[in-house]
């Protein structure tokens, strides 16, 4: 974690980071029950899921998202801050022991509605270890100009 | 927490649910930076906080969206699943000690590519205890049609 | 978890509800020696428990009452509040990756020493998967009378 | 946390143990709700708190229950098990910031239905740091007999 | 835990004590993670050990450090105070399901610089279940004289 | 978080790298008494340090300790590893709501027992908000030589 200064300008559409991968254990399932509230069967009850079409426990949407933004946490940007995220989409279910890993891509570019900011789009993409896709979403970034 | 089945059908646009509150604690906030790894000063040093213009530790976004998901967990549907969110956006900070609720409205009702299936969005709205908005969101629902 | 008001006389002897299932977790288990401090080897110790007639680690009694208590925490009733628990018994220990569930019944409505209060008796049974009786306790309410 | 061989004749009625106090902080408070899942707005909720005549957020019973049962164990005793609790009563409600410890006394010894094991109960005082007693219950001991 | 006083001339060279057992698992590992901002992927990534010469996640230094000297906090010595630590030293690595014992002897005992305390030397060992050493350290302690 | 190789050779003595800012919170408090076990009253009873010389409750030393380590965590070096520390000292007690912030200073450069390998000394060193030292801890780096 460090703080490097990026400007609506610096951002270059194209350009990609990729983060190390982190391993979905049992306890980040039940931890993340326990921040939420929510103990649907669906991430609870190994034995109601083993009775399921998907047979396991599968994460809680919000879990893998939250890990998966958090990983890419590395960069305190002071001229940008999050506006909110647009197409969060879960593509497959992700179970215990499968470890994610995240793409992040400057998108699109525009122009904001006031003229000292301009809006970036970064497409993350999360992986799994077979390198599917199972989360996608776009953050919504306003970044300060240079000028 | 309780099952009960809603087809397409059985949406009405209009209709709304509404949670009881929360307060987001401080151990809100260091459970969520375990989680998710993400350790900014702006959710974790107090002593930086104050001399930024929030003045005080600001929660993750992924906290404010997981944990107000989480409240709206009280009613498995086997007729629908979640297919994501759009239009996420964190519209007023919250800190330590802020106590949310959760207002949740059916907004729309659209065919989807899938003929046997139709899209139901719950629209969703986070107050603080002074009854300001500070995040909203779209969830996408798919609904299995009766017929 | 929703507001449901329900006097003395509205509680029905015989009736009873039933809770889903959740599966009892090591996290539950570290989770729960952290909050309580008791880190006996019965809980802890998996190489020594092997050496033992239980062979694999045992629940703490206090995990199992307070997540079955827990799992039945889905109505609030501001007509009544909760006295305390008779005759709680650990009847078969619980282990790892067990998944119980709960079944409350109504099994006793009695006079209080307040007049305008009455005794209820919800009668708790914890099952694991094999639907084996794992624990018991009176859950002992006073609730308002209506006139 | 040590071993020390107890038999039924070893207990004494009348000898007690006293523990250290322990601070119960609004992190038990989150944790105990996040392990049972009981998110109820008495413990959850201080701003409804405030509109109640108990003003301030109260601790599961369960919690208080728990912590204090794990204040306790401190000595391994391998002649004798837990066959559970009795009259387990909630005095007086336990806030944030309440510091708790607890009493244990020897106060009934019995014969049990097996000839070779003797029932002991250990009543167990937890008192908060105004020397309020604020939960009682009894322990039901069965230890073995020595001859 | 209990107190027991222990001046500068009551520790005597070569005494030791030695604690029960306590499987270290995975949970311990994402919790420290969590406390501490270390997701290294030799912690986290349990796919990417798989192709490191270890094979296997491995305990953070300061995981097994903090969980071995709790295990030996079982006694408060009013006259005595903690100085610190020398000599710290990770000799195998610590994976999960390993379960570790503590033995600390006291293994030196000199002046300090103030004349009224000396300095006593707490020798630290950590064995996992095979009775292979992992970790070693010298705890120092500052004892009151007696007199 | 991310990989450098950095060989015996790069590591430049006076080099130094400072952290950003942690508030050290109760949650951590009482999630390290969890994970480890040590309930001390120092740490978990606010009552009675009210009656010590130190009026309030003091963080673990393995608490500041590992914390301090983990926020050093940023760059892994995949040609150098932990042999351990020396001189770890407790200079100050940190309370709760105290800030930390870490400095890393390259302190010595030395042969070891293999010629493939230098031994790196980082001179650790903890600051609170008032910038007054905590803890002290020199940590030994292994690192591969280039040639």
């Amino acid at each position: 974690m460090h703080i490097k200064s990026q400007f609506f300008e610096d951002y270059t559409l194209g350009d990609y980071r990729e983060t190390l991968g982190r391993t979905i254990t049992e306890t980040d399932f039940v931890v993340h029950a326990g921040q939420t509230g929510d103990f649907f069967p669906h991430h609870m009850d190994a034995e109601w899921c083993k009775t399921q079409p998907f047979k396991e426990r599968i994460a809680h949407g919000t879990l893998t998202f939250s890990v998966a933004i958090g990983m890419t946490a590395t960069e305190i940007n002071p001229e940008a801050f999050s506006k909110g995220y647009d197409r969060l989409r879960f593509i497959k279910p992700v179970h215990i022991n499968d470890t994610i890993h995240v793409k992040v891509t400057i998108s699109e570019k525009t122009e904001s509605k006031k003229p000292e900011l301009g809006q970036v789009i970064e497409h993350v993409e999360v992986f799994n270890q077979k390198e599917e896709l199972v989360l996608v979403c776009d953050h919504i970034l306003l970044a300060k100009k240079k000028g």
